[in-house]
């Protein structure tokens, strides 16, 4: 996390103005400049742009972008645009734009559209795109069938380098995926891949599978699509082929939408920690009502959770009335045994989602724990005894007794090892059962620490001050 | 999150039988088939076999392994193996294995290795090299200057198709960023980029200045290395090609980088915005000593401010001796404050970091905010009442009067709307005023809002029981 509020690139100033002048040559309704300046930009930036310009505007500026830029950026666009435009535009329009864009990009698409508009995004595509799209629709959500493309460039085994080079540029793909040709037998298993860097340094004659690289790292249609992103990343690969159950390539992932995935799971990884249901769309564009949504549930699940906390003080109710001073030591020790279990947890549940850490390891973590939550519990227990005698007694004059002071430090010392140990388990032990760990973080832990400490407090305080 | 423990894909297992194989062929000493397994295997998985095998075994692994693979394989071990490697390495084989290292990777591995060692791994190197090792590591620290690699094929304007052709072979780089070339003046300025597939589209004899694309996005060294990450990401690129003040070409940075970036700055995150200052190594790789370092301050900032707490308690002491089933209810409602306002401190500290909101959004964000808290504190309210009502009083029997329930409840409905007005508010401000918003998180918005609706709490019970 850097501080600067705005991108500090020359590029990135170089882009606002772009932006600006864009609205101005849209005001002034100067199409024919707005066409040059638009086909300098990305279709990322023409997005961006296009999300500040009135919704019935749009169709208008969209109609001036040459056709693989337009595809390009309807591509790029919010779900509420792309509707938007689809409603707008002719038959012939919606045809001509969707025969540009990628077969897995048209799948996004098409699983955002209501079905009236994907009824008319089918009609507008060839009967081949729109098979290809029906298979990768029926693969299961979160799978590496569901996210792999379609696009990239197979080789027969009998092809000779420059038949290899034809077919690269028949493609006319370009894109970076095309640089790696995946040879596959008659019946479409795969074999190996060649790359453009082994194509350019042979003869133009020899035979690709006599240079393919037979070692080739792949995954399948049903495996987990966080996986293969972890592939992708471990590897350091920019596509990763997918075969089906026969072992035969049916489409590529690509790194592109690896990192998307990344990021996809590490903010449900947040959300999820921190008492949210994930988020479909950016917060800005979420309505009240689905936030609300996200996050009631959860309140209301701590909610009802406090009771077991209320419980534990009613009971403990004439040694509270006995001691009062008791009760103003209360949210230290619950926000401090939150925290430490909090810490605990978190460490553990991206350790786990990292791949770093498995069940396998729980003695380990519990032992590595253990030894952690002594050393803090017991900084913590003597930072807090000098504090209560220094500020509470010396200069707010509250005259916490010795025995009290103990008492609260013990408790101190205790909760944050139990706070901690059920910090770094309960993650490991919801993985293990098949949970997600990451809901585990927050309000669950909060709610079973909250309890044990506020039990260890007044057991303590029962036993030594004798109330 | 899927909740499948270990990878499901042939591949994966597939890996682990290979590795099962190379520790009997260690135990055996058979070295000869060893060399053949480690030559079809990728350098990460040799790496991670590695990490089970005796340390003073490794050297002797090592050897087996051919130049190349050697390299790579050192790149992707951890820091501690890669000491003893070299301490172990003849000054002939350090200098076999550093030649093939590629200069960024090289950088990485000297700024984690104590100095005897970084002099013996700079003699190693020839002098280019090394003098462009020294210019990477004085680009400060996160930038893209510190992350770029210098390896990539640069072009001069009027060089042909087949020159750059030409080019790519003698790099002899396989690669995927060799299928972008940059072209540069004679002063190294850049002028633009062709990629391989439009020099396969290309007549042999045209002029790259002529085919090339000179509407580059391109970034600067001392640009922080987050957005360059988010440049890649946005534009879905490869590689992005790195500029000095006087917009020469002086390196790239490359997407498996830019990756480990985004990965890094998200663990950052959650560190932070969990009260733990980020750890460099894996967890089970950390010491007991440096875990407590990452997270002691945190608990002891956390003790220290709940004094006042503890205060705003002990000054309402006599209103809670007169109504002591008042305390009964404080941890429902400070925990579900804590929940609220970092529910919505998470949402607004990832909207940060991932560029969605910027600080000029604040009033929309208060307005959002505003309304779902609204939302939030009445249902949780007339929650809280019901269940006050049936589970309090008609199943515990605690028999709490109407008046305390009414107190709690509008103290629940308060709490939520101030706990997420802290909660949108304070990381935008942390952001205006330069702080990092992540660390605005747990500690602050917890004790902020502790220390508000106990406020709250008392001063209502006051008015409305007379106490």
């Amino acid at each position: 996390m850097q501080d600067d509020i705005e991108f500090a690139t020359e590029a990135e100033d170089l882009l606002e103005e772009k932006i600006e002048h864009a609205y101005e040559l849209i005001e002034n309704k100067d199409f024919a400049k707005l066409k040059d300046l638009l086909e300098e930009m990305e279709p990322a930036d023409i997005a961006i742009m296009l999300e500040e310009v009135p919704i019935d505007k749009v169709p208008l500026i969209f109609r001036v972008l040459p056709k693989e830029l337009a595809a390009d950026t309807f591509v790029e666009m919010d779900t509420d645009q792309q509707e938007v435009l689809i409603r707008a535009f002719s038959d012939e329009e919606l045809e001509a734009v969707m025969s540009d864009v990628f077969v897995d990009d048209t799948v996004d698409i098409i699983e955002e559209m209501p079905a009236n508009v994907v009824r008319r995004i089918l009609r507008s595509i060839s009967p081949e795109r729109r098979a290809k799209i029906n298979d990768i629709m029926n693969y299961p959500e979160d799978s590496a069938g569901s996210i792999m493309s379609t696009e990239y460039v197979d080789l027969t085994e009998t092809a000779t380098v420059s038949d290899a080079f034809g077919k690269i540029r028949e493609t006319g793909l370009n894109k970076e995926t095309v640089y790696t040709c995946y040879v596959v037998d008659r019946n479409r298993k795969l074999l190996g891949l060649v790359t453009v860097m082994t194509l350019l340094t042979s003869p133009e004659t020899a035979i690709v599978s006599e240079i393919m690289d037979d070692n080739v790292i792949y995954t399948t249609t049903d495996s987990d699509k966080e996986d293969v992103s972890k592939l992708i990343e471990k590897y350091d690969l920019l596509a990763v082929p997918v075969v089906d159950r026969e072992h035969r390539l049916v489409g590529i992932v690509t790194v592109d939408d690896a990192i998307d995935v990344i990021q996809e799971e590490a903010e449900e990884d947040f959300a999820k920690m921190n008492a949210i249901t994930p988020l479909e769309k950016p917060y800005l564009k979420t309505s009240v009502f689905n936030i609300w949504k996200a996050r009631i549930p959860w309140l209301m699940l701590m909610m009802v959770s406090a009771t077991f906390t209320g419980m534990i003080i009613s009971s403990f109710e004439s040694a509270l009335a006995a001691q009062v001073v008791l009760t103003a030591f209360i949210p230290m020790l619950m926000d401090t045994g939150g925290n430490s279990g909090s810490q605990a947890s978190v460490t553990i549940i991206r350790g786990l989602s990292l791949g770093e850490i498995e069940f396998k390891d729980i003695l380990k973590v519990i032992w590595k724990e253990a030894r952690v939550s002594v050393l803090c519990g017991i900084s913590l227990a003597a930072a807090t005894f000098a504090k209560i005698m220094l500020v509470n007694n010396l200069l707010l004059h509250e005259n916490v007794s010795w025995m009290v002071a103990l008492v609260i430090c013990i408790t101190m010392c205790l909760t944050i090892i139990i706070a901690k140990f059920i910090g770094c388990t309960l993650p490991l032990l919801a993985k293990k059962i098949g949970f997600d760990p990451a809901v585990m973080a927050s309000p669950f832990i909060t709610t079973i620490v909250d309890a044990v400490s506020l039990l260890i407090y007044f057991s303590i305080a029962r036993a030594l001050l004798n109330i």
